[in-house]
Formats: structure tokens, C-alpha cells, sequence
């Protein structure tokens, strides 16, 4: 065992206190520390000084604690993360020459010419470990100080992601057993809606609720996790899109398309790309994924898609009618078996009392099958959009799982 | 003037650490001391016990700071910001009868029963005073205190965003003038050669680096802010897309789009529709976008942008030849007078010696003007798409702004 028994976390960077800049490091370290079987017990934002991440660092030292930092990691003048953990460590910065040689590595495999300056990323504190940083240039940082781990992660979010897992098991931690948690993920159903699906039945098990726009995922852990994620999948059907971490809504839809031989394409109103950059985000989809058109005016539903002029004229944009024949415009267009096809109005103007901001039309099609619904989503434009993405995607997972095999 | 100098927040829930729920308050706490002339020295995130929030205060105590608490202000039993507050501030809690009437009338206009349990949220500190909730039920709560000021607002962000500038100002502070600072929006260059243009010349200002893929902040503070902005604006030239805060990159074309009545379409192969999304994420750009074609697969370059097969062949999908064929051929499907194409590899797949993952080639058109270029970008998957989106639409303001006006 690791002995480690908590973790508290020290966002660094003035754009967070600022407000520039909303941090999304504190929701995912929590939720890959929880892996290794560590809960975040304390979260603090300072600025970018030495003082401050020193300050904080030894105001939350605790034997057994896991201490780590997130930003400032960079090359400029601001990026002092290091100094304040080699103080609170009462230790000094010396150049490391692994750190440089990764950073060197970094700058060589993109065929990128290094400033000199980019070289300071290789102080770091004495007795410190660097973790090569798959996705960015700064190494990630590891030491351990009277009964402590200081990890020091970069502050763009894909880079710390990356790097957290790595720096944990550097220090000789290991994820916990999985066979006991089960993650099911959802989509169309509120977060309020399944909470009373599923909790009266859950005994023995400990549930949580992880809500983005359209999409809820579950996670289920404790001793009766796997019968209970069974009897849940049973009860949710088509909710469930996946009952693991890793594959997306997106990859799941396309799974099924290649299995099919089948080729997708979608057509987007309010989304205006949205749902073709959701889809094109899992590596390998063009196997599956031949592109779209975007139809933002009704000009480019008319002549792109072939929406015809007396639908939008008697219907408007965002109904039945013409969600439905972007859909087998799309589809006819670009000679795919599946389409997708959604018109909203994401607001916050261009609602009506009829059809206020948040009412959305999608449509999707797989072979000889049909679907069209219309939803009314909560939250701001960005919101409305992403649970637009999410809950077109549902129902062509839907329809191909309808199909028999 | 209020005499206050600087604010600390406390987010006070268990869901924050845990990672189900990500911070929004934060952000916009921030952005409304901004303009009141208060900065945000501090942040922590506690969980959910009177004790936690009591030693966060404490902690943090310092006269003239503003303490400001976010969550646990509900009815039930794991809300207990108040009472923290109140052992921080060495005062008892005791039933407010100006709060009980609040919270009584909030139920009442809603015609909603309320629940006996409700008026729990009535106990607030002694000496302190409730601030009516406009869209919820718990009052905000401010309370004096030796030279400090605490101020309690609901979790939920659109309750505390309400309620914050209503606080301080029962508190007296008034809005003020915001004037030293400068935010200079470059896109195009790499923040360690904006770093190197920029602090040479940096006397008497403070300058802070804001990077994302393909786009970089630049914020000025100090004394000689105004003046410095102005150089660093003219060294930096075309890379400025915006001086202010509010306007993003894609407005800031919408702009001078708007100005000559000119419409937009987008051709994207491997950004997939992040481009379309990052333009309609602009709230009214239907006025001056039309849409696009997401051709990600050859198939939909040919026969919907017109990409001549010859070209694909000889050249490839990643070409100076293919990205303008798409960049014409979108602008003449969809009759716009401006248009921008991007055709390259996002990766992690799909590099070859010669055109290595982060390859992008883009195009932007306005109208008889052309520009096409290539960059090899850095990052993963997701950081090349989106600095592709920025390099892109960058070109194209490039393009408006130097036709006479």
C-alpha cells in the first residue's frame, strides 16, 4: 500500500482569480484520484507568486497528504510554481538533466526550434523526479518530502489530465480495483429524473451522479456494485450508452456504424458544427464519418440540403417537417446509410412563446429506420447545443441498435 | 470610498471536491468585484462542514478583505456555511425575522407550500443582515465585522450572480472606474515569443501571459499600462484581434463582416465543425453566417465542395491546391463573399515524414482577396483542431482589415 490517505490541490494562476479563466483541474484530479482510491479534502486558488504556492502548500502540509499544484509551470516570468514548492519543501531549484532532455525531446519530435528560455522548465526542486509530459512541452513534477508527494502538473487541462496518472505511478501508487465500480453512461435522462430511478433501490451500493448537457454518467461502487449496475442497465434501456469510462456517446454510435459497414453524415442548424467536431473528436472516425453541412441560414438548407421552400415557409426552420428533410437531404447529398439532422434555437434570443429558447428538432436516420423528436433543453446557448449533440446521437444509437445485427 | 482592498472566496461543497460538480462561482464572483475595483486575492474549496468553513474564514481573515462564502445555505442538514461564518465572526446564530419574511414571501409569490424546515434558512448570524433572493429561496447574508465583510450566498451560480452585486452594495460599495489595465487578444504567435517581444520593454507594468491553442492574452496592469498597450499593439500588428475583454476572435470578424454587409462559410476537413461551432457560439452571428460543409471524407471534398479528383491525387487532401479548391468551392456553393477552408492532420494518427501530425493547412478568402497558408501545430488532437479554428479566422481578419474600409 501507498499510505498516502488524502489529497488537497493548489490551483495556481491569476486568470483563475480573475475570473478569465474557469478552472476544470480540481474536477478532473478529483475524479482520476478517486481511481487510486484518494479524496480531494482541500482546494485552494492563489496567484502566480512563489509566496503565495509556498504559503498554501505549507498551510495544507499534513504527513501522508498528497500535495498537488496545478499551472505555472511554463517558461515565463510568471510561471514561479516550482520556486514555491522547493520552499515549502526547504529545498533549492537545481537543473535536472532528465527534465532537460525530455523538454529537448519535446521540441525535436514536433521538428520545433527551442528557445533557450524553454530550458528554465528543467529547474526543479532537489530530489524532485520530472514525469515526461506526453501532450505539452513542461514535465511534470514529482518529490517526496517527510511523508508527503508534491506533484507539480502543468495548467492546461489536457496536460495535467495526462500527467496526473503517470505521476501517481511514478510514486509507487496503483488504481484500486475497478471490478467493484461500475460507471453507467447515459444519455435524454435528467440528472433529478434518474436520481429517483435509482436510488430507492440502492442499497448496499454508493451512487454519484456526474451531469454534463445531455449526458449523465452513474457510478455505482461497493460491494453490490455489479448487480445492481445490471438491474440499473435494465431498467435505464436505451439510456445506457456505454458501461465503462472510456467510450464517449460519439465512439459508441460509431462502433455500431462500422460493424454495419455503414457511413455516417449529419446536418446542423443551432449546432452550427458542433456535433461534427463531437463526432470527429474520436480518433479513426472518418472510417465511419463522411462530413456534413452546416444549414446556420435557410438559404443553405434550401439550395445545400434541398429543403424545400414551401416546408420552411409553412413549418419554420425549427420544426418536424424540416428537421426532417435536412436529415434525408444530408443523407441523399453525401450517399450515407446514417444521418443526423438538428434545427433549434439555442437562445438566449429567437425564441417565441410557441417555441422558446432551448426548443429543439432532431432527426436521425439508419437505413430504412426513422427518428425525429423534439426536446425543450435548459441552460445557455453552449448548454442547449451540447445537449442537442448529445441527445441526436442517443437516438441514432438508438435506431442502429434497433436493427438486428 | 468603501475602504475595502481585496476579496477572498470560500466555495463551500462536498460536490465541488469530489468532482461531480465544476466551479462557476469563482469566475463569476470575480468578474463582478472587478467592477466594484476589488481583485481576488484567494480561493478554497471546503467541504461541507461548519467546521471547514469556520478555519477557512479564520484563516483568511484580514481587515479590510471581503469573505465571501458560496453554498451550503439550504435547509437541510449539511448546510452549515452559516454557522461557520458565524464562529468565525465569534457570534451566536439567531432567527432574523426580516429573513423569515423574505423567505415566507419567496414561497407565497411562487405559490409553493412551504415546508416547516425552510425557515432554518431564516437563522442567521447575530448583527448580520439577509439580502432578498431574487430567483431563489435563501437570502444572501452580510455581516460586519471587524473591519471586515462577509458576505453568504447560495451555491447555485445563477442565485449567488444575482445576489453579489446586491450585497455589496447594501454593504455600500459602489461600481467604479476600471481603467489600468488592458487586455491586449493576439492570436498567431506562440506565448514564448510574445513573452520574448514584450518584456524588454515592460517598465512599470506587470504583464501576464493567458495562452490557449492558437490564441494567447496578454494582460497589462500598472501605472503605465495605457501606454505600453498602445506599443505592444503596434509591435504586434495584425496578431491583435481585440483590446477588451468581452470580444472573442470569431466577433471580432463578425464585426467587420457586419460593417460591410458581407456573409461567411466555412469548409473544414479535419476540425470536423469546431470552426462552425466556434462561430455560432457568438450569440446573433445568423446575421452574418450562413454555414459550411464538413467534408472530412475526399468524397464529400468532390462532390459537394467541387474539389477537382485530379487535385486530391496529385496533391493530396493536406495541400495548398486542395484547401483553396474548398475554400472557393464553399464560398461559391453557398454564394458568401467571405469564406475560410482548413484541410490537415489533427493526429494522433495519419502523419507522414513529410506531413507529420499538427499539419494544417488553411485558406481564407474575403472577397477578391486570398490567403492560404500552413503551420505545424502542437498539442494533441484537440489543441491542433482548435488552433487551426484560431490561425484561420485570424487569416481572415487579416484579409478584412486590409480592404479600405
Amino acid at each position: 500500500m501507498h499510505g498516502y490517505s488524502d489529497a488537497a490541490l493548489v490551483l495556481v494562476g491569476d486568470e483563475l482569480l480573475s475570473g478569465r479563466t474557469r478552472d476544470l483541474n480540481l474536477r478532473n484530479a478529483a475524479r482520476i484520484l478517486d481511481r487510486y482510491g484518494i479524496a480531494v479534502t482541500e482546494c485552494r486558488t492563489v496567484p502566480d507568486t512563489a509566496g503565495a504556492v509556498a504559503s498554501a502548500l505549507v498551510s495544507l502540509a499534513s504527513p501522508g497528504r498528497i500535495l498537488i499544484t496545478t499551472g505555472g509551470l511554463g517558461p515565463t516570468d510568471d510561471d514561479l510554481t516550482l520556486r514555491g514548492v522547493a520552499a515549502a519543501a526547504s529545498v533549492r531549484l537545481e537543473r535536472n538533466p532528465d527534465a532537460e532532455w525530455m523538454i529537448r525531446g519535446r521540441y525535436e519530435s514536433g521538428s520545433l526550434d527551442m528557445p533557450q528560455s524553454a530550458l528554465v522548465q528543467a529547474d526543479i526542486p532537489e530530489g524532485a523526479e520530472p514525469v515526461d509530459n506526453p501532450v505539452g512541452i513542461a514535465p511534470g513534477v514529482i518529490l517526496k518530502s517527510r511523508g508527503m508527494l508534491f506533484v507539480s502538473l502543468p495548467g492546461v487541462p489536457s496536460e495535467a489530465e495526462a500527467l496526473l496518472p503517470a505521476c501517481l505511478e511514478r510514486a509507487g501508487l496503483a488504481p484500486g480495483e475497478t471490478g467493484r465500480e461500475f460507471v453507467l453512461r447515459t444519455w435524454g435522462i435528467p440528472e433529478n429524473r434518474l436520481y429517483d430511478m435509482l436510488t430507492a433501490e440502492a442499497r448496499g451500493v454508493s451512487l454519484a451522479f456526474l451531469p454534463s448537457p445531455g449526458r449523465v454518467d452513474v457510478k455505482i461502487a461497493g460491494e453490490g456494485a455489479a448487480g445492481f449496475a445490471a438491474r440499473a442497465e435494465a431498467v435505464l434501456g436505451g439510456a445506457v450508452y456505454s458501461v465503462d469510462r472510456e467510450t464517449g456517446l460519439e465512439a459508441a454510435v460509431g462502433e455500431l456504424l462500422l460493424r454495419r459497414g455503414w457511413r455516417l453524415s449529419v446536418a446542423e442548424s443551432c449546432t452550427g458544427g458542433m456535433l461534427g467536431s463531437a463526432i470527429t473528436s474520436v480518433p479513426g472516425s472518418s472510417d465511419w464519418f463522411d462530413g456534413g453541412v452546416v444549414s446556420y441560414s435557410d438559404r443553405v438548407k434550401i439550395r445545400v440540403l434541398g429543403v424545400p421552400e414551401k416546408v420552411l415557409e409553412e413549418h419554420g426552420a425549427v420544426s418536424r417537417e424540416t428537421v426532417t428533410a435536412m436529415c434525408r437531404g444530408v443523407s441523399a447529398l453525401l450517399g450515407t446509410e446514417a444521418a443526423v439532422a438538428v434545427s433549434g434555437i439555442a437562445g438566449p434570443g429567437g425564441g417565441t412563446e410557441e417555441k422558446p429558447a432551448g426548443t429543439v428538432w432532431m432527426a436521425a436516420k439508419a437505413g430504412g429506420e426513422e427518428d425525429c423528436r423534439v426536446q425543450r433543453f435548459p441552460g445557455d446557448r453552449n448548454g442547449v447545443r451540447e445537449a442537442a449533440v448529445a441527445h441526436s446521437l442517443g437516438m441514432l444509437l438508438g435506431l442502429l441498435r434497433g436493427e438486428p445485427d
